[in-house]
């Protein structure tokens, strides 16, 4: 049996005691480390598991996951998403099918539901956007027309922000040395820099430096922080919020009262969030 | 202390070690049973937990819920939540708030997250909408509005179908006589027939019914079960997908080729569930 195993978002101890039973029976444990992270390391999770967990990074899971799959009709194989396992890894579903392999998923938290915690309702979220680290020559703003669209029906979108590990420099690339560049983690101000530079360039009018969002960091941790502004406001609030991850959420028109009442709270210019509020969001739909 | 702790989808042991960490502790536990109901009972839960649990209804949380923060600023209390505990219940959070009183939230696996096993892909969902049960003079269809919003960008809509408990019958409301009515669980079947007399009804063509949909059963728990078919398909399948809790999921526009893959598996019939996808989904954003 293959199981995808949920962690949760913040430490070992949002795993669920059924995926803790999984974990400790199963032949093999993979942690898959590419996607998202928790706020503890590898090494405090093989201890409270009793266990030693094998990485799983993007090459194995995409190229080689005969390798995860190995004799998993007769043995239990355990795969460990952060977050929650639903439909991340369609493909290793798919090739698991393929080859008669049952799977089971162990549900878990998700940043789609623990984002609630900023205090909008996650009912009036719409579809959820990814934005990666911006270069001098690649820009991919597919965001923009999706975030156009969640605000044309009134609704919030969550933008996950990018994440890099275990990337190489070109340059060891292209000598062949395997050596990897350091972790880098994209924060809320990059990402509203980068949503301004967009608006900027389209000038379509998704939204503007004065729409109203929130940063996130560390959502479902002990040092959950979350902080309220608009867009240029949040490009310097990284201090405020601090260490990674980080996630942001660009607010639709279909606000409610219960909704401002608590946002408002981490509102880093109260009046000026209640100013544009007033005029831009309440009671326009 | 608030505690609000989820206890994820299914049964005693999907509550995270450090939500069960949090009952066993709490000075009081209170279990929220009125928006949603996990597959085990509350024996079950009390014997796991080794604690006694409080039903805490509608009635307790909307009006009464002083009681349940009583003494919350010196003593930790635990208030269950089946599923996640983000955003509902804001008013308790904002009434605790008030009395000074701290409040934590313990995430795990929401339906939001979980019906992602369906094999679609949850960033193209949409808002979530609710379906209550229709009485020959109430009829309800503001999910309608939302559901036509969400599809004119190509979005999936979650239907969240309504659950009965503790109900009085308008005779013994009438009496005074504190009986309930045994609860009800609304059917994927049941909620497939009134989207579809809505339509009928409004004829905007926010669906058809033979727009493709998912029934889902039990979503996160061991006999999760899927029905994939149009909606007059899902309008008879109730038997296939057994007790409850059920949900729905309308497919939108943009689908993958990955999700076909997946959720024909689902399919009651595969053919017709190929003709319509390729002339009504595939490819068309």
């Amino acid at each position: 049996m293959l199981y995808l195993v949920g962690l949760g978002l913040s430490d070992e101890t949002d795993i669920t005691v059924k995926g803790l039973e999984v974990v400790k029976k199963a032949s093999r444990v993979y942690l898959e480390a590419y996607t998202s992270i928790l706020l503890v390391d590898q090494s405090v999770l093989e201890e409270y598991y009793g266990r030693s967990i094998a990485i799983a990074d993007r090459e194995m899971v995409e190229s080689n996951s005969d390798e995860i799959l190995h004799n998993a009709k007769s043995e239990d194989v355990a795969f460990l998403v952060v977050g929650d396992p639903a439909t991340t890894h369609t493909d290793l579903v798919i090739r698991a099918r393929e080859l008669s392999i049952p799977v089971r998923t162990v549900p878990n938290a998700s940043i789609l539901s623990g984002i609630g915690a900023c205090g909008l309702q996650l009912y009036n979220f719409g579809q959820t956007v990814s934005m990666v680290f911006f270069t001098d020559t690649w820009k991919p703003a597919s965001f923009y027309d999706r975030i156009k669209e969640n605000r044309s029906i009134g609704l919030h979108t969550l933008v996950l922000v990018d994440i890099k590990v275990k990337e190489q420099s070109i340059e060891n690339m292209a000598r062949g040395r395997l050596v990897y560049e350091p972790p880098r983690y994209m924060t809320v101000g990059q990402c509203a820099k980068q949503m301004i530079e967009i608006e900027d360039e389209k000038c379509e009018g998704a939204y503007t430096s004065d729409s109203l969002a929130i940063g996130a960091a560390r959502v479902g941790g002990k040092t959950e922080k979350f902080v309220a502004g608009t867009l240029e406001e949040l490009c310097s609030t990284d201090e405020l919020l601090g260490p990674p991850l980080h996630s942001l959420v660009l607010l639709g028109r279909r606000t409610h009262e219960l909704e401002l009442e608590y946002v408002r709270e981490f509102a880093v210019d109260k009046l000026k969030w209640d100013r544009i509020w007033k005029k831009d969001y309440a009671k326009q739909l």
